[in-house]
């Protein structure tokens, strides 16, 4: 089956209730989003706090999650794990469950060893073995690690490995990404910061944290931006620098789940060590909202 | 009960056999640590390749570790997982196995967002939850987060928070954490490079990948040292700095298990996508060993 | 005097011969480059080995420079020194001499004390005491600083603080620093690897590396993108990426002046510590240049 | 001349009144710090606000230290500059007036640049050109790159490149640095940090901010380990910790200034853009040194 990866996808966020997985709650937010332009969903990304669930938390997470998107939107399920077996093997039983895609973060543990040998062997392992095609997941701020477009090039080429999210905001690698593989590869911006600049250059779309909360105004900026209302996009992308920021580095997972409950989504609380916001930031955050049109 | 913790401990290599955990292997190595001086053992440490190891895997090793390792020797498994919760299942699960004390690493995954507050509430929950001890582990160039001696301080009041693994290299920082918390807290040094001087400063002991190899070696300074003969400890302590970076920062946990094989233990492969060594490094290393005087 | 900075400008490397400033190969270099449509020169930039003159050799390139730039083109002279009194004197030197403007480094030595309440201080003074308007410069890769939108946004309402070259690549911060400012107020890339992407936030141009060895196409970028055509300037920003890499980060300073003499440019070599590139890197920097048509 | 290094020097602060280099106050300073044990001076080191300094200022602060350092103490200039050139020129300049030894910092603005062929022949090159013998400086946390003890061993064999300060406070370090040179040459403790565990490992002493403000005890530490009282050694080492950090990555110069003000030494402040410590600081600073029994 060919996937093609277009236009906006969130990272969604773990609903959680005293401590477990809300399945409720998960199905009331994804009913909200599918009457939005979003192209599909992203489960057990950063922002799902994948390190935070375990195997069976996720394979119920991924049937919750199958039974609600509709035709024409795309499952993507976030598989990598330390080892090439371990992943291979959550690919796979995500795959069986229905999801369309998995997005596969550098194995980042042993970061000084991961170099390009044992990256490329890792993610070539993964696509001939997986059942579905899988992207890579570029992730500096949490692994540590940067796959370059000098990894990405060779790796394009196999034709289970279908794209890239970049959530490095280095611009110019998105652009050598692009420079260096078929239209056919799809590079994915990896934050709502550099959306438009990405889509400047050629990118496919994004898979955003900050789609989760903001998902109409995401889209139109891809909507925008492809019909050439370029000072629109643009317009649009700055002003939602600032609420990007906050639900990104700024106040991180806590901060997206806060501002979901803001604009009426369930977001809930993160698990420990992760801390729900204090009421100092939470007041700022929606500021910030407000700020950006949001609430 | 009240667990002390002096001496020197390897964080042991886990042996792979097919890609499977080999428990006979396993036994075979443990027989032959065991006519030494060593202390104890550590399993799941970045050593024993606990981000590669599954739940089950774990709880299997920890029963076959625990049937072979002899009355006045401590038996310490790292159970840090990314949450919270996950961490004190784990420690239990080990706890009720037989093991000795818990090993916790910082959550790692959102860094950014691993403050003060945030790991002491980690800490402190698992601390009151756990069944048995547990002893920090910092381990930064792994996880990119430093303990700092301030937030050990408070830490080290709690009953069951009994020590620290610190394989920063900061040797002020081991000072500090000497300075602020009271003798029954072991300080202890996480790396061979920085065994004397952690001793000169008031450590309890080590958790060395080089005692995988080296244990003789490793006792002895630990041993010269507490006699008072510095300048021994000193000399052994030079000529085993260069093994002791090749077998750790230098090649690796795939270069541990190769000096394993090569001094007449099992090594054997590290799983993907850690690669085995290559024949070139594999002589480098032979070398580095034999001016070690280890071969 | 209001002094507007739009359009593409190449902070110019310094030619040496025996080891001493080039006069005449300046002269050379910058009637070659007045017949295109760069809108003015960076004197002492990083590519300029600004750290590499003494204060001497600098006022003599500023005396050399300003006898060859045409009106209508402007003259922006890089002063800053670690310490806040030794930029003010510089730049005072250089403004007496026909600088337009000083282009401020963060004084970075002390990196760990560079807060934003020393850094606003410093930049503050600069202003007050300055002869010319001031931009700051941004180059976290150099200086390990990074210059927020946050400190920024109150900078930019100084009347002789006029704009800031952003090298850091972060292009999300690049539009928070649009977003943050009045219109009158120039941010610019600072380097060829994001100019479009810059552009497409409403950045005023560029000072790029790149522009030294291919000013017409940096130039072409920047018009093409004024003027909507937006496909043009994407395949050109696409095919200029790898030859932007190789004369920045790739190869540096070496690798730049390398290229000027491939391009018919007088380079030469820096000056040591910083080694001319080899045979090796001088045939692939050649290939590099051949693929993007620069020769 | 053959310079031996051994024992504690200070790098000691630039006193400024008015912005003015204070050469009252540094002869002041000098003659208290003359009663003691150190073995000499280095100025221009970090804590001496090198990089804040003309050229002009170092040549008379030169004249003026020389003309009171007593016989038998040593004067070592810290003569680093970006440049070879600049750093022969300057370590000559600094040798006409006295200079005993120069001790030179890697050069770091071009940082990525840096690499071991780069550094090999800048130092080299000082060797050779300069007429006195020079001491390399290694510290990371101001430049950004570390000298390796595989970079140390070969320039240890120059007859005039005779020590290293390391101000890494990697301890494995120090010692692989002694392991691989000769033992006439020096490796020296760039932190008070580090002054026992590197004494233990073989150093020959230290070149230590610490011992601005605290010259007796520094200097104790120092004689007790060379005549086998470890233990007075350590309980001294353990106490200092806390007031060492004050001085250097806690409060940094500003601090050291300070605490020279509080133990009866002129201080003052440091040129900006480094700001004097708040009163806050001040008196968290004036704790920590009666903790030390300091003041």
């Amino acid at each position: 089956m060919k996937v093609s990866i277009e236009g906006i996808f969130p990272p969604i966020a773990t609903p959680f209730e005293d401590g477990m997985v809300a399945h409720d709650r998960l199905k009331e937010n994804l009913e909200r989003w599918n009457k939005t332009q979003l192209a599909g969903y992203v489960i057990f990304g950063s922002n799902g706090e994948s390190v935070h669930l375990d195997q069976e938390e996720k394979l119920a997470i991924v049937d919750t999650v199958k039974q609600h998107v509709p035709q024409g939107k795309l499952l993507i399920a976030g598989t990598g794990c330390q080892s090439t077996a371990a992943t291979v093997r959550l690919t796979n039983l995500c795959a069986e469950r229905g999801a369309d895609a998995g997005l596969v973060f550098t194995p980042h543990y042993y970061k000084a060893k991961m170099d390009t040998i044992s990256l490329k062997r890792h993610y070539l392992s993964i696509a001939d073995e997986a059942k579905i095609p899988i992207l890579i997941y570029n992730v500096p701020q949490f692994t540590g690690i940067n796959v370059s477009p000098g990894l990405v090039a060779p790796l394009a080429e196999h034709p289970q490995i279908i794209g890239i999210k970049d959530s490095s905001g280095n611009i110019a690698q998105v652009g050598e990404m692009i420079a260096a593989t078929s239209p056919s590869f799809h590079v994915m911006a990896g934050s709502a910061g550099h959306l438009l600049a990405a889509l400047a250059l050629g990118a496919s779309g994004g898979i955003l944290a900050l789609a989760n909360v903001a998902p109409d105004e995401c889209c139109r900026i891809f909507q925008d931006f492809r019909r050439g209302k370029h000072t629109d996009a643009r317009e649009l992308q700055l002003k939602l620098l600032a609420a990007n920021k906050a639900v990104t580095a700024g106040f991180g997972v806590a901060g997206l789940k806060a501002a979901l409950d803001m604009v009426g989504y369930f977001g809930g609380d993160p698990r420990p060590p992760l801390l729900p916001l204090g009421e100092v930031q939470r007041n700022e955050l929606r500021e910030i909202l407000k700020r950006a049109n949001l609430i």
